[in-house]
């Protein structure tokens, strides 16, 4: 009873923390039990426990060493809304990106092999990040006879949407089959649904083989891995998690308990609707209201832009990875529900996919988060580039994104992709760019494109440019001594930051842009890039090898993230922190 | 009896232009009497077939429009070794790396969907190709009631070493329950082992329901997933194949024909060294013996310093994707084998486990070619850099690697994760540098590192270097007017244009090092930057754009590759091609 109050009251404060501070709260409130359960039944930190994602490991930072901390959640200096191993003994792989929670687990169950320990090393997984292709990899080097891995397949029947898939679908039918118990009927019961493994209890249940059996999947997509896979059990039921985990403790094979849970459990506007509560900002607690759900968006504005456009144009299509709602697409996928393709947490299929789409003679565009694109940097070489597919990418939240952090930052994209031969990527300023850059992209464009915006809404202040339909743009041109260039999101603040200084404004459409701008700097004696992305590989970096090439002598001086990573703060933080802001830019200005 | 015929013709022409011209055999000669039942069966361009990486292509593109072109396989302008869509119309998807084409299948399938044909498509996917995660995701995304998809399990028990893994003792286990004929035994039977799909043939089978059932897996991998699976057939049994395709033929629903070859199939050597005719050289039909066997290596060098090395570090331990072979493992492999992990081909998760084993206190070599860990890139950021695991990447392959080609070639990782901060890339240009700094990547550093090579041997004429522990040593230092810098395998063309030309040359040894390097150029008139690699994110770009942020004025010539893919032609050819070679270099110097 002490544990269902422990419940209760985890559940408070979390609800109370996410509603003034934002976070991932759905995933979260569905894990309070089976977090309660993991930690009675496991030594941690010497047994181990990982969290693919980290969505529902808030319960288990509460419970382990940062209940005060947690107040800071996602804040800067904060806590993380992430597992992170810098931040606590307790945590032991870095959270943020789906599907790595069983490789990681192997690799610290393995090295504890060979280092002559043998702790509990434990993986809790949602069934959407088990649609991703490293999850298999992971599964498929899984040694059915000398692994000590427990994988808690937490079972919410969604990831941020609904799921997908074959996967999806055997899991819905294991859940039918196995018609689990809902309700509490005593521990006798309760052992009955678990394996026969914990050697205390085989004595008690030798006698009931047959009900233990039965809770024993045998034509699972597990055995025919060669993993015994226990449940469905109710994950909401702390008796039967403890009794099942018990049993699972200290054995030496691995398995699977399968464990049933509801998304947003405990808390009545959640319940109702997950999906808003996935990752929601701050909120009225009573009555489930926030002020961002009407807010305009660079993700709207691409979704609003597509219903349009696919139906003006019958062979478009579009792409998601598990983000039907971030991107902006639902709208769009049940408008056009046939042209409409939610592949799971799964970018490298997205990207491949859409090479077979484009060879078939439609146009995909494929909306991933500019942080998880990097997952199909293969594939958009191999499958897309290199023989020049025509493939639309609508890399969403490019550049900082604020409170999720260093794993979600979009720093990498214009590094990564803006190398591979015969690409072009489009960074549009504000609304109307974004939808003249993707008209351009879809309709002119024959070969690989990436159209990158930022998290959030334009800023009101550049809404007027529209796309002049020029790689590169002479904004203000006053003959003045310093200029300023930039792209995309940080165009707001170099307009600001030049009016107030007098400077001149380049504005780069189209990366490969950046060749022009020698030939317009003849007259200049400073030129400042802001760039928000990572400095090594930036635009900024080419278009000063290029001077260097080129002859062209000029101060020139690079703002953009040097060698780190971004932590959680705000946008606004983030921007002044690496002088990204009209501020910093100034303060460059007057610096050189 | 004619089609059998031609199944010996296409094994001996292929047979005498692989040993001439080098090239992947013992998978070719696996896929023959499927290529050509493939052929007999479906209408194709119209019905397309998409074969998986390519390695059992050569009969297939022979067949199709390019009989005479095979002479010219993997030679400069002659016919790539992996399906190429521009090089036939033949050829649907790009080759070249694994487990892509189930997607490439289904984005085709979808976009004749939309676009009203109802063509058969095909994939023909090996089992090792089924090992990558990539596979999964395509198979998850299989619509089990409306995807028009036939996947041709090509099951030779091998990617190129030994498959690993829980799928493939799946597929072993099939193989053994079904207990598969070998011998043809007429048609009547043959037909047994087939689905009751095609219309002419459900009446002929109406009366061996029994034994059709019998063929179909009811408790697979597949089935599990709602895709039906057939077979196992035998690969070349060329009457068996014709009905089993003929009945899959022209239904609406995916389904698996699980298909077994022998790898080497037909050519005694191949047959019993399936490994060494996997790709190989140039060889004597008649001996089955080829000049290369006893050459040195990079990758035998890297595998020979693993075996010392783990014999004085115990917590030294290997990763390799499949490639125990390629990467110099084998006999790592056979000396530790509880030290050594071979994946398959699952370079996403080579690098999470990494990460795992470093965080449980050990010290993982991951060994992958360049090309192919880009399919890691945002495991490396995420999973390994963010929270500075130590894990050393062994990159093979890095640079040009001649026949194989632009899917090949390993010009885009220096690019690619020297933006990833906190990490470092060493560059070794001979035998005794790769050791020198794979201790160093070992015992001294504690985050990520890159250790890169590239494909064969040193060249002699550096051999004598070793490593001074700096990020950059000015090996030639005469106070002359003009410098080049380079890394690498470009040291041996530089030190000769070097000396030529009376430049200076200077040497990084590690990529950080560039940063060192404005600050040795101040006496210079000239620079030029030799890199084998991809120009845009360069080595090269990173200086010179720091030249510009330093106010450094030089003439400043880049050597790199261009914004473009570079097709298979032989090492050397490549080099002259890109001015990386001692003339190129030289003739570049005297241009400036």
């Amino acid at each position: 009873e002490e544990k269902k109050t422990l419940c209760s009251e985890v559940r408070k404060y979390m609800l109370e923390t996410v509603s003034r501070n934002g976070g991932h709260l759905s995933s979260n409130l569905g894990s309070v039990e089976l977090t309660v359960a993991l930690l009675s039944v496991f030594d941690i930190p010497e047994d181990k426990v990982i969290f693919d994602v980290g969505h529902q490991s808030y319960p288990y930072k509460i419970l382990t060493d940062r209940k005060e901390a947690f107040k800071t959640l996602r804040q800067k200096g904060g806590l993380s809304g992430f597992p992170k191993i810098n931040e606590s003994k307790y945590d032991f792989a870095t959270g943020g990106h789906a599907s790595t929670s069983i490789s990681s687990a192997l690799g610290i169950a393995e090295a504890e092999k060979h280092l002559g320990k043998r702790n509990n090393i434990i993986t809790v997984i949602g069934d959407g990040a088990l649609t991703g292709g490293l999850a298999f990899e992971g599964i498929n080097n899984i040694s059915a006879t000398s692994d000590k891995l427990i994988i808690v397949i937490n079972d919410n029947e969604m990831s941020i949407s609904e799921n997908v898939g074959a996967f999806s679908r055997h899991l819905s039918d294991l859940r039918a089959s196995a018609e689990y118990q809902k309700t509490k009927k005593g521990v006798k019961v309760a052992l009955d649904s678990i394996p026969l493994l914990g050697k205390g209890i085989k004595t008690v249940l030798a006698s009931s083989k047959n009900a233990v059996k039965k809770a024993i999947y045998k034509n699972s997509y597990f055995s025919d891995m060669g993993i015994d896979c226990y449940g469905p059990i109710d994950g909401h039921d702390l008796e039967r998690l403890i009794s099942a985990f018990t049993a699972c403790k200290n054995e030496n094979a691995p398995c699977v308990v399968h464990i049933v849970t509801k998304k947003g459990k405990g808390y009545p506007f959640s319940e109702m609707n997950p999906k808003k509560f996935h990752g929601v900002g701050p909120f009225d607690i009573k009555t489930g209201k926030n002020e961002e759900t009407t807010k305009s968006s660079f993700s709207k504005e691409f979704g609003d832009y597509m219903l349009g456009k696919a139906a003006d144009n019958e062979n478009l299509c579009a792409i998601t990875a598990a983000m039907a709602d971030g991107t902006g697409l639902f709208s769009y996928s049940e408008a056009f529900p046939e042209r409409f393709y939610d592949v799971g947490i799964a970018e490298e299929h997205a990207a491949v996919f859409a090479s077979g789409l484009a060879t078939g003679g439609m146009i995909p565009v494929v909306a991933i988060y500019s942080a998880f694109l990097l997952r199909a940097t293969d594939e958009i070489i191999n499958d897309c580039a290199i023989e020049k597919r025509h493939v639309v990418f609508a890399v969403d939240r490019a550049g900082f994104v604020g409170a999720d952090g260093e794993t979600h930052n979009g720093l990498f994209d214009v590094s990564v992709f803006s190398s591979v031969p015969g690409t072009e990527i489009y960074c549009p300023s504000n609304y109307q760019e974004l939808r003249e850059m993707l008209d351009e992209a879809i309709d002119e464009n024959d070969g690989v494109c990436f159209v990158r915006y930022p998290k959030g809404a334009e800023d009101e202040s550049v809404s007027e440019f529209s796309y002049s339909k020029n790689s590169v743009d002479k904004v203000i041109s006053n003959n003045s001594e310093s200029v300023i260039i930039t792209y995309g999101a940080t165009f707001a603040a170099a307009l600001s930051a030049a009016k107030k200084t007098g400077a001149d404004l380049i504005k780069i459409n189209k990366i490969s842009g950046y060749k022009l701008v020698p030939d317009m700097l003849s007259s200049y004696k400073k030129v400042v890039f802001a760039e928000e992305g990572i400095k090594k590989g930036s635009v900024a970096e080419k278009l000063g090898s290029l001077l260097s090439e080129k002859g062209i002598s000029v101060k020139y001086k690079v703002i953009a993230v040097e060698d780190e990573f971004v932590p959680h703060m705000t946008v606004s933080e983030a921007r002044e922190n690496y002088s990204l802001s009209e501020k910093g830019i100034i303060r460059t200005i007057e610096e050189m």
